[in-house]
């Protein structure tokens, strides 16, 4: 049996047992329970991104990672003659990069520094000398380095020129409030393992209806369709291929706790409440942040490695781990430092104790 | 809480308590512990197939479903130069042959009936005609209708003309003995729900590593590319992509729970038990089965409709089910059936409740 941890990752995340609990049952992937509650989850999704069947908005679940379900959509979404525009500033928008390139997309990719955000004016100047753009890709919380893109003014930029605007909200989604409507995102990808605190296994997307429609036959690859999959689900209910079971269980009974929680906001507040603690604790201890504060968002915090030479990551890692608690490492091109996720079934309570052992160990 | 259910499926399965014990601890996908226990999966995974790294052999984890591992060694390892023969005499056959469509390899179908097993002779034959043939897939155990195809034969076939051998053992791999080598299989795709008897959320892939080499640099998507997914786990011993960490600690405690059963040999001995009861059982109720005796394989088993006008399956299914015995729609294309599995922790005993409670309802 492996020792009990707490998570401070930007996911897999520490869950509750209750959610877990769930898993301890077997159910066929083709039973009438099973499909309810795929129907179940679907609603409750929609109802979290504040849209509904009636707005014209639907949800696909896809099984494998949240990759998967980005490759989901930026395979399916975008036709031979579309044009999608990247909007880069860390790994996961070079990641849509990739994608584009292996499926042969017409596509530019707006590169920014990992240490600045998006912004709306650079996308719109980009328009202007390229009409030619059809879909838009954006990162919310880019968890290369923990910083948050301005979704909203973004999504404005792309209404105004209608364009159709692709949100990667994986880190983000269910840990801070998000209006589908309101900011203007077409198609909304997280995954089941970050803040809607369920174990993981599968990706969903929110989307609007007329824009996966035109999605029908020009998917790139079989398992990843989109519209099939979709199209699937409303056929029997069913997925077309074997779902994540227990996955999708658990992912239920995760929605029932976010809502006991007090839904989104309640949650949002916790995770700030946990970065506030960490913000603090770790400045005490000398650590200093890799992002400015304007743009840092409250789902993961990049810390520079401290100046000290002695310092050594794997040795700090272990000592932590070995202590229950589970830290990140980095992902930066420019600088050496690790992470710390404030995400999952963890409290102000947890992250003070993260800091005293961090200060044991140091 | 869900009502505790027998699955009579070819999968997902009624698994031990025990396997899903393991799931109830959270544990973080960069972490050391997840890291040895893929690496042990990997080994032991090579071990069930009677090859070794030393062998030239390697295996691959990949998220989602099985078809997800299908079409991860389909999409990478046909390169444009190559040409894919697909043995079809079922469902699984043909999705295949849909992957060959979407992702525009040169390939053939040649298709059997489903009734009928694949045949080393005919395959040969079409080989005299098509020898720009390079790569053959072919289904182990064809859940459409339960058939065994003879995967030995068309192996010999496969080496004597050199050809590049791919087989799909996903309801078969671990319920059935298999040597990748006498065989003449190159890759060989399953998945974590089936006769391992772990819960659902990805496929494996054994493969020989100079044909996984070859397939470098030829994915057709990013999430699917079968070799960088390999070379991720060989670089540092992580997925690329977030993988489904719960599933896979429960498998590693089934591969554990499958070498305390006696191994592979020991679990085929059971499941042919439990279907020579069932056998039993349905004859003496009077039901007839689809296939005849000699292609039918112990893994899962196609029942005709009885004669009577009056059977309806949702009914016949629902009763059951309210039993807590969960049984398999038919996936016939000509005629209809029901289906049920012979897999999963389920015994001799398991399949006699199943017979009196079909007597009780019918």
């Amino acid at each position: 049996m492996i020792q009990k941890k707490l998570l401070f990752t930007p996911g897999p995340l520490t869950t509750s047992v209750t959610v877990k609990q769930t898993m301890m049952q077997d159910v066929g992937s083709r039973d009438y329970e099973f499909i309810r509650t795929v129907k179940e989850i679907q609603n409750e999704l929609l109802k979290l991104a504040h849209v509904s069947r009636e707005d014209g908005y639907e949800t696909v679940l896809m099984q494998g990672s949240g990759t998967f379900g980005i490759e989901s959509v930026i395979s399916s979404v975008i036709g031979d003659n579309d044009v999608l525009l990247i909007l880069s500033n860390g790994a996961y928008g070079e990641r849509i990069a990739k994608m584009a390139i292996i499926h042969k997309l017409n596509h530019h990719v707006v590169r920014f520094e990992e240490d600045e955000i998006v912004t709306a004016e650079a996308t719109e100047n980009f328009l202007k000398d390229h009409p030619e753009v059809t879909h838009i890709v954006c990162i919310h919380s880019e968890t290369t380095t923990g910083l948050f893109n301005p979704i909203t003014e973004i999504g404005a930029v792309c209404k105004k020129h209608n364009k159709v605007f692709i949100v990667d909200a994986m880190s983000s989604f269910g840990g801070v409030e998000m209006d589908m409507k309101k900011m203007g995102i077409d198609f909304l990808v997280s995954s089941s393992n970050k803040c809607i605190e369920g174990v993981p296994g599968f990706a969903f997307v929110i989307c609007k209806k007329t824009e996966l429609e035109k999605a029908k036959g020009q998917a790139r690859s079989l398992s990843l369709g989109l519209y099939d999959q979709w199209a699937g689900l409303v056929a029997n209910g069913q997925f077309r291929f074997t779902p994540p079971t227990l996955s999708i269980m658990a992912f239920r009974q995760a929605l029932k706790e976010l809502e006991e929680e007090g839904g989104v906001p309640a949650r949002e507040k916790r995770y700030k409440e946990n970065k506030s603690v960490l913000d603090k604790g770790m400045s005490e201890l000398g650590f200093k942040q890799y992002l400015r504060p304007e743009i840092q968002g409250h789902i993961i915090t990049s810390f520079l490695y401290p100046d000290d030479p002695d310092f050594n990551f794997e040795q700090f890692y272990d000592k932590l781990n070995n202590r229950g608690f589970v830290i990140y490492p980095g992902k930066l091109g420019k600088t050496d430092a690790f992470r710390i996720g404030n995400i999952g079934q963890i409290f102000p309570e947890d992250v003070k104790a993260l800091i005293a052992v961090i200060k044991d160990v140091m």
